[in-house]
């Protein structure tokens, strides 16, 4: 941490400061100039956050130089985490893995058309919401646990496995029986209480990046998670809030490179919730893959018309499935394995 | 809604969406020009969402002309909410009110010398963290249960009420038991199974802006608890995420007179978080009251360098009762009536 | 500046930046712990930007610890500057002025009848646009030449000053001879060229902040106007692009105090532009005077429904004149003078 | 246009409002509900904006149906637009054009080395700052006329196109004279000035997107160009401003195809701008490629670290031909020609 002490900062100010770094055992190297009070300090500075040094008077300006995630970063651990899954597929290695399915179960006759198209395509992870975030009280909530069921049964007939969103803690039991790929939502990035949860689940978790979530800060929900004792983490960029609403989110392309720059935990991509209109979908998808992101998760739905919550933004199989064979080619030209 | 259709949309693409719209028992109504085929729909259209149209081959773009809220909307109920305390305190009437005191609850010791302070400034809100949410997870995360505890003994001897955050639903019996007002952080506004248990406690709620959550999103969270049967809220302004780094967040300052155009619940606004500097908490204030809202939340702390949390944008016990004294004079100025 | 080398950074690389900060004359001192390596460089490095250094191999972060902007900070000049005009006129000390008039020059008919409010109102400073920068090609442009002749003559007639906004730097002379305080618009703040004009013009420059401008920039292209020779800067907040779209853009009162930390410039607010909507003018007039502004710039019309431009957020005299009223009870109790 | 009066509106204010549109010759059509009083407006409102009916009293939301652009609208001409240039070189056809070169000339020998890497690459056009724009008045400003002569020297010795930023719109004789294709820099997309004289140039235009500038905004400045005659305008992706700062801009890969969806104009992609770090570059690219961008602009320099500008995020000629080829082969998959 380096901090810069304001112009008219007194003597007194900065003892009271210097006494409070040494109680905490760290160390003062100064880099001053002849205008500005500047110095750097040295040791464990995990206990405080830097705005907090800014109550004391006399203080201009505080600044992290080391990252706030330990676990999650590139330095602690060098080599990327693949997470591995039953019928062979593995994330965060040399394949590149798709997800995909409807935006929320509705029954099982739904789901099982559209778990074919998914087998179809040489995929092997089904996604399908139970239980549905909605900006409105008063639309479709999703089927809940009767979903959960659905989907692994279904999963299970076509030997696929099941990603599905967790709403809340008090349902982990339920998701932990049911689901292989337990998923957090934009929403709830920052619902520190479900991150301590799921730090004690023995199943991987899908981590969305909140909608004005920083990296940083993103990253330090998964280390939430792994600090709970669950090191299996797969972030999920599903585009951002901004100024421009043509797109209902902007994707945040070059997050994909900044996490592999950070941190050795894998990332996919969502393009279907950050464009929100499926005839973006088909070129994001290239752009994903392109870009260097470990996989995908789209929405497929064989009649989006009538879907009962973001049918807008689903690819019918028809048009997924000519997707994929655009996703192969390009997979074989950069060395990646499509699953 | 008003739906445009595109230049090429065909004949079969419109009769299709028209036969849903039907069958939803909606009335189409045209409004095309030579150049553009528009048309608006009238009824009941709050069992979907605009998007979920685009599902639909053919449709450029959908507008939503009503707003998606109705308890909170100021065309549901005219009059100001007015939520009534104990004490004599009201919240969106004629009274300014002031809820105060440290980030978190550090100690018995420590609330009892704030808790002093706040009730010489003539307030009758003691505010105190008990359940910090933290962005790292090695961080202080307040004191729990053992908090609520000493907030409340600590309120009861000075006659205080008391507001403090909940981090998940599950502790909804204790806050019921402990608490007067109960506040959902902004990380949480979106935790939408956390507004269904609210819409079921008879305690109002404190209803933080998400960082980047509109005004419209806002609303839709609070209409989740009163469509529960919880009508007693109390909306609060705490800043959202901008490009602007010179501040932690960006106080939005002008959301209070949308509020209050749009809706008839009380709304207050928290500088601390906004602004987090201290240096800048007594002007805002200043110009919070001036902006029309109904109070405002304000961290207090009798040594801030040591606080546990927050402590650079706490103000020491002397500026916060010069503060109080600005703030009195001004409210008679205006018509308010300072609690 | 502080700079932070990557993890597996070569002392080679090390030495080629080392090399290069020798030979710019700057003393490099080291702030280094055991898992990375820091220093701070000292001396004066305005020939380059902290970015320029990631060009080379190795570093991982480069962090500015002292402002960019030299002649507009406060640590350069300790007393507010006070902007001098005529008729008593003074922006900057315990003043707080009001500058009003319409958006557009229409005719010489209808700014007289605005200027008689204007005037009536105790304000000296009358505003109007004769060059309008209009997204639209197809929308009216202001009457030029013309417009500025018209300002002159009406404000002369009623005592006024004149501000108004030039469109590019050829035009100055012109502007030199019309107008009193040549205003910047906010699409214009980083057009350098025009910064570099104004440097040698002989005028005070009203320099409004841009749509998505940091406060650093803002200062940033005040310094460029004052490095030319012309120091009399008086900058406006007019609300910044964010997010939310219920205000036309999101007023950020609390720059005003950040611009009083950070500079010696005085500073006024446009809750026209900001708002959007005259419904909320007068409450954020008041907040602004709250918050501590030196001033407000503000649109009226008599006719607002058939004005040109802007007459969405234009106040009809009689509701100006009220507010005024308003405006001046409080100036009273904050112990600020209304002009 | 859409128009929702407000739940308590009079009926003159709606007979005001009535009689103002019918003096511009549009037709009012009734949409409204039981609950709501809403109509729409057929004709031509190009002559005012939305934002301006607000001035009337008792209008609650105007909404815009139509884009406010015409000569650059995909339903004006439904063809996409093709530059043709000399050497063969076409922006917006089959083509996959590259534009490379140093951030700023900073002399004939630095621009003859890279001018050799650009044409050895197979890329037919060079770029090179002569004029620029910098926030800080102290950085290098740029070498001027002298910069534009060298750049049309060294291009016509390799026979390659030059590509340069103008700053003003008095310097247009001048690049009339040394330039193929003048660049309007993102800070001055607004300055109107400019774009109308632009409108009377010669040669192609490549128009980079605002820092903050919307979709439709950036669309609108290209058509204050072609309203003027000229109708050759490129526009160029850069990044956009948001709350991440990891990267230096967000590039919005989207906007790619909201571009392809409503204009018929060619888009090309600035990563280095967007991302500011040459790691990111090579990714970046390919993904601008997957996405369906017309182009690129990239920053190349034999010796960033001595750059007078932007080494940070200029490629070394090695890592640039390698990325060359990753672009040809992913080209010649697509059915693109690489140039």
């Amino acid at each position: 941490m380096i901090i810069k002490m304001k112009k008219d900062a007194t003597k007194k100010q900065y003892q009271k400061l210097a006494e409070f770094l040494e109680s905490k055992h760290l160390e003062i190297r100064d880099v001053s100039s002849k205008q500005v009070h500047i110095f750097g300090i040295i040791g464990d500075t995990s206990s405080f956050e830097p705005v907090d040094l800014y109550a004391f008077e006399g203080v201009d300006e505080v600044t992290r130089v080391s990252t706030p995630f330990k676990k999650a970063s590139r330095s602690f651990k060098k080599e990327d985490t693949i997470i591995k899954l039953k019928y062979g597929v593995e994330i965060g290695g040399d394949q590149f893995v798709m997800m995909s399915g409807p935006c929320s179960v509705e029954s099982e006759e739904q789901l099982r058309i559209i778990a074919k198209t998914v087998k179809q395509s040489g995929a092997r992870i089904l996604r399908g919401g139970a239980y549905k975030p909605r900006t409105s009280p008063y639309a479709f909530q999703g089927l809940g646990e009767e979903g959960l069921k659905i989907l692994r049964r279904v999963a299970d007939e076509h030997e696929l496995l099941v990603v599905t969103e967790i709403p809340s803690s008090d349902l982990l039991p339920l998701f932990e029986e049911y689901v292989d790929i337990i998923q957090v939502g934009a929403r709830n990035m920052q619902n520190f209480e479900l991150m301590k949860a799921l730090g004690k689940s023995t199943k991987p978790i899908l981590l969305k990046r909140g909608l004005s979530a920083t990296i940083e800060e993103w990253l330090m929900s998964a280390e939430y998670i792994m600090s709970g004792g669950n090191e299996q983490i797969i972030l999920c960029e599903r585009g951002i809030r901004t100024f421009e609403k043509y797109t209902r989110n902007t994707l945040d392309i070059s997050s994909t490179l900044a996490i592999k720059e950070l941190s050795h935990l894998p990332i996919i991509i969502d393009p279907s919730h950050a464009a929100g209109r499926w005839s973006m979908i088909e070129k994001l998808c290239l752009a994903s893959l392109a870009v260097g992101a470990d996989g995908l998760i789209v929405e497929v739905h064989h009649d989006p018309e009538h879907a009962l919550s973001d049918g807008a933004q689903s690819l019918k199989p028809k048009k997924y499935l000519q997707m994929v064979e655009s996703l192969k080619k390009m997979s074989e030209l950069l060395g990646k394995k499509y699953r």
